[in-house]
């Protein structure tokens, strides 16, 4: 058994005082009045319609993880292809993170009305109740995260497992669990949100000219109801999976790269998770610097946020160098630096992102005023911008890659055995720095749907222009601040993925080691010829000259297009079936649109839970078959080419689609604002469509595709096993 | 010198045969009558419109030329970079790609007034002009491709340069001149249409409500001078581009992987340009097979251009055994499979096309039916739809790839030095035996465009009801038959562009040896390390853990989508000029829409002019810029990611955008035919937005990344002695 050092019991710590502060602050925001009667009662409808869906999310998830859980116990038992662990990481990975999913929308669900009451009062007080929920959110992800990384390597360690290389790479097992439930949530809650938003936004602004969240639209409930399904929910499980899947990946980087020396790689192992856990009591500082004065501006606001996340990612920079050096890391300095490399890299591509998407910048300007030209301008300008914003975060984190790996070294650009293990651990211990203040960033991100659900509850309960209009600023804050959290998101799935690359090299090692030590004589001599990454590149030949190579990255590229294509044509279908039913209701229940008949909001919910449920299943899945039979056909070279062409193709992808949705629906707010004629001018409806449009793109496909390069890379991890008994 | 063998001569003959054949069929194309005065004087505006756009087109160019060629002359004469040779091939393939283009849209610009007369006696007449005419450009294009190569390898040859291999890369430079030539015609062709259509659509189908060519919109000589240089001049060029691509590079591969017998390696050289020549023949008679009976219907129009194009395919297939065997080369079956396989790819992608973009199908009909709910599902469905489009390319060239590599490796999937070599010629040469039958299957794609304008001819001149009928009919056909063409013309720039990678590959050991002789110490010892693929891989670190290639294949995928990007913007930038202009002009002359005041269309030909040539200077300087920045910065193996990451990032890409556009088209040709409430209802307007933002999908962006992923090559390739001089 290794022996863990006393500093390692800061990461369960951090994780419990994360997890306490979470149920403190969902008491505090509990205790809050839930306001009048009608908002009551429209909170208990969304409740109800959301857990009613995640009820059957979690169903249909469960059957899926019992029969992975049943064909990875066969392996690892069966056939010695795995691990005998890896069943139960895995099982533990989807339950962890389904459980963030859980409590974020518990939480959410409970704040909406608390909000929109709140706001009655003062901005000020909206802005509390709202921040603080979101931070029940953050902090519980967090928590579990650290929670789940600190029970496993205690386990395992006291399981008598040697090697930290094996305990690194079994660990990585549960970032699978994460990531299949995470898919299924993303993708899940995507289509179901976006077909009741798009179907309500069709049939109420553009045909039947009444207002967002109007309580006469039948799909209003069940717009509301997706909010929390995709945006919390969704997001829960996503982040999930990026945080621990960072940590580990790090550190198993960590076990390879300084495998040498067993207690100098323990420290490099642990590092990362204890970055993580000071990360922790540093965002928690953040989120109570988030306070405003009464009738603060929006400026003002947004200052106070900004302030939040920002001291915390400023405190952290300095903590890593202490934490480092005290960890007793040779080459803590350099080390150090690549985690400022990522934290920047986060703040560039966060910033990239606001400027893309926000109407106080000329591109979403430009989209806003392309509506006076019809609708088919505001698209063609809003898909010219999207693939145009690919540029700033690509190159950024093209350039962290190079400098985290460059720091890492000692500031040299060798790639010879030993640089490259320990490069790679630079690059991985960057996305860790981009994550490490989680608990703020994605606290923020939460945010954003409690205060647009506030505002449909607002609506809903006709509480008058005032409130409607503080929830619409808290709201407005949201879409900036969730800019920010979108580039830690996006530049971290893009360094992790990268570093999995290197995780996957090492599993095929561990694969082959176990068939060796089973007397495979062949395997054996394979073994030998695959000691360091050029040597494993060499004997597999995953040279950019190799057919299967190539073969790899063009599959990669078109994985990231059929999924987002699948996906979109998943929410056009369910949109259509919403659109019918609203229309059905408009036409066959009399005087709903005069608001004397109460429209049949249940069948809306059914409907998009139904489409979400059907339509789920056959992209997540593909995500996991794709890989293996990668493996299958074209080996090794042609898992790697799979996943970097996946890789390259799905990130860019993924901000073309993002950012196009994201500049599309701030477009439209600024007709909404009295632009271009306003509200209700044909300048609305053109970029109604463009909203509508986007909407899909930002909420459904795009950060799916994070998921989906995360997964393809974890899968090919956990069937290294397979691919190895065709070699 | 080498001994050319007598069978060679056959290139210079068929080149000669065909570029005869194309001034028969172009003065018989002459001979026609022209139809009434008032639609001689529509073909006089529309010829002088596109004339004078290429006019100025050309002088652009030509300044871009002249500095590129005198950059290379300095780093031929003045630095020893590149050798001698490579300015003048640069600027003879700029001049021969320009040629095509203009001999093209020289033709169509005649026979479009002349279809339209012909129309007016019968169907059959009208489709023999416009075919024939296609035919012209067809020729043109492989005459002219054929006569450059003829004549370059004759010099060469007779210039007493000895190596096969420096022949081969030194002929590869004039396929630069035309990539750069092409790109230029592609993209400011592509705005130059899509500016004018998109325009004219927005303001006359939409707002006005007027019928598309109607002669009371103003843009509309302007969108008919579109279809002839976007459509015609530049798909010439791009085709031209293609051709010669295909065959130079697979010429470059066999000298590469036969060097080690100067005789067995002439035969390897020469192979695929003899395949070209005689494909010419097997064109020509294919031409000359199609012809219709009098009172034929759409399925029998279609049966006999189909039967051309087969007729020639199927022969060349069967011809390909007894070139190749009496060329006496030594494996002739093998690789005689690989042309098949490369054939049966092209003609597989074409059927993927056809299936994805014609209203005939399921896709295309589920868009068309979306416009019940709206122009935003129309929207959603048609990305949808091109994201999924993708797989089936993909997949079947991924299939390509790997089959015509393991045909001419003897059914091995071996990827050692000698393997890898003659694997690649296997790749190389499948990508000529799609190309084989350009003559007829561009003929066929050339016919669309003219018969499109027939059309707006007929409208304009207001020839009634049955000859508009005819020429809608003769279109249709066009878009179908457009369909394989497209298969074609991507299918082949993939595995083009791959066989470029081993060309590159072979330019920096030129580069080195170059130097080497020079007296350079070091590069005499870089020499020897780098001999065959596997050690130049080796040496260069050319595997996917190196960071430098991670960020080479991400910067690959982003260069794609940003020049979308920048292209989707440029086309909407210029149309909303246009509709403002043309606005402006409903506006401001009286009776305009009564028919009683002429438009001006002079002033949209001048916006649609200025526009495309603003706006095509940046995209296409960036693909000439971004592969050598990135080689300085990043080395060979930054260069080689680079490359590998644009050709699945664009390949896919470009099917999605062609794709989509494709079926938003059809989308709405099928609500025109009388579905869903016909012309003029809501159904239509959402189909035209669908349309309308298809327009620079398929027309501009998606076509020009074709020509982007080679150009990118084609600069590595002439750039390499820059890149080696880093080293």
């Amino acid at each position: 058994m290794n022996n863990i050092p006393s500093v390692f019991w800061l990461v369960p710590v951090a994780s419990l005082v994360s997890l306490g502060m979470a149920l403190y602050f969902y008491l505090q925001m509990k205790k809050a009045e839930e306001g009048t009667p009608r908002m009551q009662e429209i909170a208990e409808h969304v409740r109800k319609g959301a857990m009613a869906y995640l009820k059957q999310q979690y169903k249909v998830v469960t059957i899926v993880f019992v029969v992975l859980a049943i064909i990875f116990s066969i392996m690892a038992y069966g056939f010695q292809l795995q691990n005998p662990w890896v069943p139960f990481a895995f099982l533990t990975g989807g339950l962890f993170s389904g459980l963030a999913g859980f409590f974020g929308m518990k939480t959410a669900t409970h704040a909406s009305a608390r909000t929109a009451n709140a706001a009655r009062q003062s901005l000020d007080a909206g802005l509390k109740v709202a921040f603080r929920s979101g931070a029940v959110m953050g902090l519980t992800v967090v928590g579990l995260g650290l929670l789940d990384i600190a029970i496993w390597f205690v386990i395992l360690n006291a399981a008598g497992v040697e090697s930290l290389i094996t305990i690194t790479t079994t660990m990585l097992t549960f970032g699978m669990g994460a990531s299949t439930q995470a898919l299924f949530a993303r993708v899940g809650g995507g289509i179901y949100t976006k077909a009741a938003d798009v179907g309500a936004d069709i049939v109420g602004k553009v045909e039947a000219d009444i207002p967002e969240d109007d309580p006469r639209n039948p799909a209003t409930i069940a717009d509301n109801v997706g909010d929390n399904v995709g945006d919390v929910a969704g997001m829960g499980a996503d982040l999930y999976e990026s945080y621990c899947g960072s940590i580990l990946s790090t550190a198993a980087l960590g076990a390879t790269a300084y495998a040498f020396c067993p207690e100098t790689q323990l420290k490099y192992v642990i590092a990362p998770m204890i970055i993580a856990a000071v990360g922790i009591f540093l965002s928690l500082i953040g989120i109570y610097l988030v306070r405003t004065k009464e009738g603060a501006t929006m400026k003002e606001l947004l200052h106070s946020l900004g302030l939040g996340t920002n001291v915390s990612a400023g405190l952290i920079a300095v903590a890593t160098f202490a934490i480092l050096y005290l960890l007793g890391i040779e080459n803590w300095l350099y080390i150090s630096f690549s985690v400022i490399v990522g934290l920047l890299a986060g703040v560039i591509i966060g910033q990239a992102t606001e400027y893309y998407t926000s109407h106080s910048y000329k591109p979403t300007q430009e989209i806003s005023a392309a509506s006076q030209t019809g609708a088919a301008t505001v698209i063609i300008k809003g898909v010219g911008t999207g693939m145009i914003s690919t540029m700033i975060p690509v190159v950024t984190i093209s350039v962290a890659i190079m400098l985290s790996y460059l720091c890492a070294n000692g500031f040299t650009m060798d790639v010879n055995a030993e640089a490259l293990s320990k490069g790679l651990y630079g690059v991985g211990i960057a996305a860790v720095g981009m994550l490490s203040t989680l608990g703020i960033t994605l606290a923020t991100d939460a945010y954003g749907p409690i205060a647009d659900n506030a505002g449909g509850n607002a609506e809903m309960s006709e509480l008058g222009e005032e409130v409607r209009k503080r929830t619409d600023a808290l709201d407005a804050l949201g879409n900036t601040t969730a800019a920010t959290g979108k580039g830690f998101a996006i530049g971290s799935a893009a360094l992790t993925a990268l570093a999995l690359l290197a995780s996957y090299i090492e599993e095929i090692k561990e694969a082959v080691a176990r068939l060796a030590n089973e007397g495979d004589a062949h395997m054996a001599e394979v073994l030998t010829k695959i000691q360091d990454i050029p040597a494993f590149m060499d004997y597999f030949q995953v040279n950019l000259m190799n057919p299967k190579v190539i073969v790899g990255v063009f599959i990669g590229a078109m994985a990231a297009f059929l999924f987002s294509g699948i996906t979109m044509g998943a929410v056009g279908r369910a949109a259509e079936d919403m659109v019918k039913e609203v229309r059905r209701q408009f036409r066959e229940i009399a005087g709903i649109l005069e608001g004397k008949a109460t429209p049949d909001y249940g069948r809306c919910v059914e409907i998009s839970t139904r489409s979400a449920q059907r339509e789920m299943i056959f992209p997540s899945l593909l995500a996991i078959i794709i890989p293996i039979v990668v493996g299958l056909i074209l080996g090794v070279a042609g898992v790697l080419g799979l996943l970097v062409g996946g890789l390259a193709g799905g990130f860019t992808l993924a901000i073309f689609m993002s950012n196009a949705g994201g500049a599309w629906d701030n477009a439209k707010k600024m007709v909404e604002e009295g632009n271009f004629g306003g509200k209700g001018s044909e300048c609305h409806k053109a970029t109604v469509v463009g909203d509508t449009v986007g909407d899909p793109f930002k909420d459904t496909s795009g950060p799916s595709l994070n998921i989906l390069i995360k997964l393809m890379s974890m899968v090919s991890i956990v069937m290294a096993g397979l691919t190895v008994a065709f070699i």
